[in-house]
């Protein structure tokens, strides 16, 4: 598999070491990773979208406040835990709507202050310890982001029903490199694959930012699986030949009645779908559904540059004044998702229902594991 | 209005003249005009996609023989004729399969072969006359593409049903720069700005060639109509926005059954269309009707050059060795079109019925002017 956000230490040991992200703006042209424990460089990746999708950039934010940090590790555990608030804020800074971003830098710095106060107490903290209690957390971000892919992925080999050569459609880029590994959407077709079940992949290109040309198709023919490109207006057209027998795509939101805000596009693969008689899914992990959320009818549909679209390739490809609809995402509505896979099994119709069960079993787990068993 | 496709003639007289066309390679970045006489020029232009379009191919080959024909005007009839063979076949050469491009100079030599026989029974024929000749029946071809265009324009009126501010999605470019002038299309979008009515065009920008961007949006806003540019994959987004009234989209081929093959991505659109409850119209010649086929499952689906995805722009945006399908067109069923729009009216279900009905009015036509009126 793919490892687009790894912990990089060449000697024995954990410490010291660097945040190593593959550079996405490079792709498909060159494979070539980024080692680094430079704030600056790593802000800069976050902002350019070195790396990108929401659980890598999380992955990066949190490996990458854990390398910064190793420059502080002669200071006092208060001067330490200062510099980290200020270069987590500053991180948080490169990309200020990726919600994964400040979650998982907030993560860290909450384990930080846990870790200061309770060894604190005993009077034993140095920056030492501190730092290896922020690695230790950024790792189990890390580890947790894997197990999310492969638990989707596991999930989600379900809806292949066990059948080989399956055609499969997805949109824009949920794979390996949005996540650590494996990614959403492209989690159960990387299971099948592995499988031998030989799922044969159509990919949009995805515009205005073509993140399934470059991206999806790079990934999946690196991973040795059938994939053939095509460009947004033809997904019809393949599934009028029998080409397409399910399609898949991840989320960005999905609310508490399953609406799902994913890429711009996502929304007419739906219908067309479903024009079709083809099961529409969306993976995503459970973290994804904002239970605030009634329906996805209060989402607000953010605007890109128009230069996206005008000249979207370096080349001017429209009028240079003319006028430019780029909404950044659309609204799937529950009523044309067939299943939402998650890491914990796949959600079917009535979403609200299965979506208030899901929250009541991992609230249920919490209490069981902060409850002393009865003996 | 726009003059992609005229005789352009200096002084008092129609001769000499040149082939003048609109650059259409050098578009949206600036509008420029190629004047020329020279074979091979002309051959290129038609080659290098300068004029392109069903309509305007014709016109540009026929006028382009007529400018070319000039340099024979001192040979004998018989070498004129023969040198008009030899160049009209080579014009021919420049794109094998646009049907309108052999069929205007089709149209060409037959007038010149008349001629000649007519004249050269009566011992008058001259290159003189003949080059006289030519240049009337290529003007006739331009005189019959702008009545064509006016009149579908004129008939694709009444899709608007009087009403102002209409939203209309069209997909690549069936405007002006297709034919002589105003489209098939873009026809009735025309006609409607020119009433008052304010319509408000969203173009798809059309991937893989982005004739919607570089063509449809510069056209539109040059003639002052209110247009937005789009993805392919925003057009469902649009529609469900409400923000959609209509669809009009051109044909380059509609079976006898309505069935219309065009661009890629008209399926698509199509079917979204029927799903958001919008009226999807067609408009084209009806000359594009081609009753020898009965449906059009039997339109074979030409397959392009994948580096038209792949690197589109000049850029590669994709593996350089990825898999792509890029069929060039596909075909709406004739379930999913409201309406046909054709210069002699608006042809409506069951069309296999209005079909029949229109050829019939043409041939009755026909036979009544080739039958002497009775006395």
């Amino acid at each position: 598999m793919l490892d687009p956000v790894r912990w990089a230490s060449h000697g024995e040991n954990r410490l010291p070491g660097k945040l190593r992200l593959i550079d996405q703006t490079r792709l498909p042209e060159e494979l070539q990773y980024i080692e680094t424990d430079d704030l600056a460089e790593i802000h800069d990746a976050i902002r350019r979208l070195v790396v990108r999708g929401a659980p890598a950039i999380g992955c990066a934010a949190a490996l990458g406040l854990a390398a910064v940090m190793q420059h502080a590790r002669d200071r006092s555990p208060h001067d330490y835990l200062t510099e980290a608030r200020r270069a987590a804020e500053f991180l948080a800074g490169a990309r200020p709507t990726a919600v994964n971003l400040a979650w998982a830098l907030d993560r860290c710095m909450t384990r930080l202050e846990r870790e200061s106060a309770v060894r604190g107490a005993a009077g034993e903290t140095t920056a030492a310890v501190l730092e290896d209690a922020l690695l230790d957390e950024a790792l189990a971000i890390l580890r947790e982001d894997l197990d999310l892919c492969r638990g989707i992925g596991e999930h989600g080999l379900a809806v292949f029903e066990g059948r080989s050569g399956l055609g499969v459609l997805t949109h824009c880029n949920a794979g390996a490199l949005a996540t650590s590994d494996y990614g959403t959407a492209l989690a159960p077709i990387y299971r099948a694959h592995e499988m031998g079940m030989g799922p044969r992949v159509f990919a949009d290109e995805t515009r205005p930012l073509l993140q399934g040309s470059r991206l999806t198709v790079w990934e999946l023919q690196r991973a040795g699986v059938d994939v053939t490109l095509i460009c947004d207006n033809m997904a019809a057209q393949v599934m009028r030949e029998d080409r397409v027998d399910l399609v898949i795509v991840g989320a960005d939101r999905i609310a508490a009645n399953g609406d799902a805000a994913n890429k711009i596009g996502t929304y007419g693969v739906a219908v067309l779908a479903r024009s079709h008689g083809i099961p529409f899914y969306v993976a995503a992990p459970y973290s994804t559904i904002d239970r605030a959320l009634e329906t996805g009818e209060s989402i607000p549909i953010e605007q890109r540059d128009p230069d996206e679209v005008r000249r979207g390739f370096g080349k001017l490809t429209a009028p240079p004044d003319c006028k430019v609809y780029n909404p950044a995402f659309d609204v799937t509505p529950a009523g044309l998702i067939a299943g939402i896979i998650t890491e914990r099994g796949i959600l079917r119709p009535p979403y609200t229902a299965a979506i208030e069960a899901l929250f009541a079993s991992v609230d249920g787990e919490h209490a069981r594991r902060n409850t002393a068993p009865p003996t």
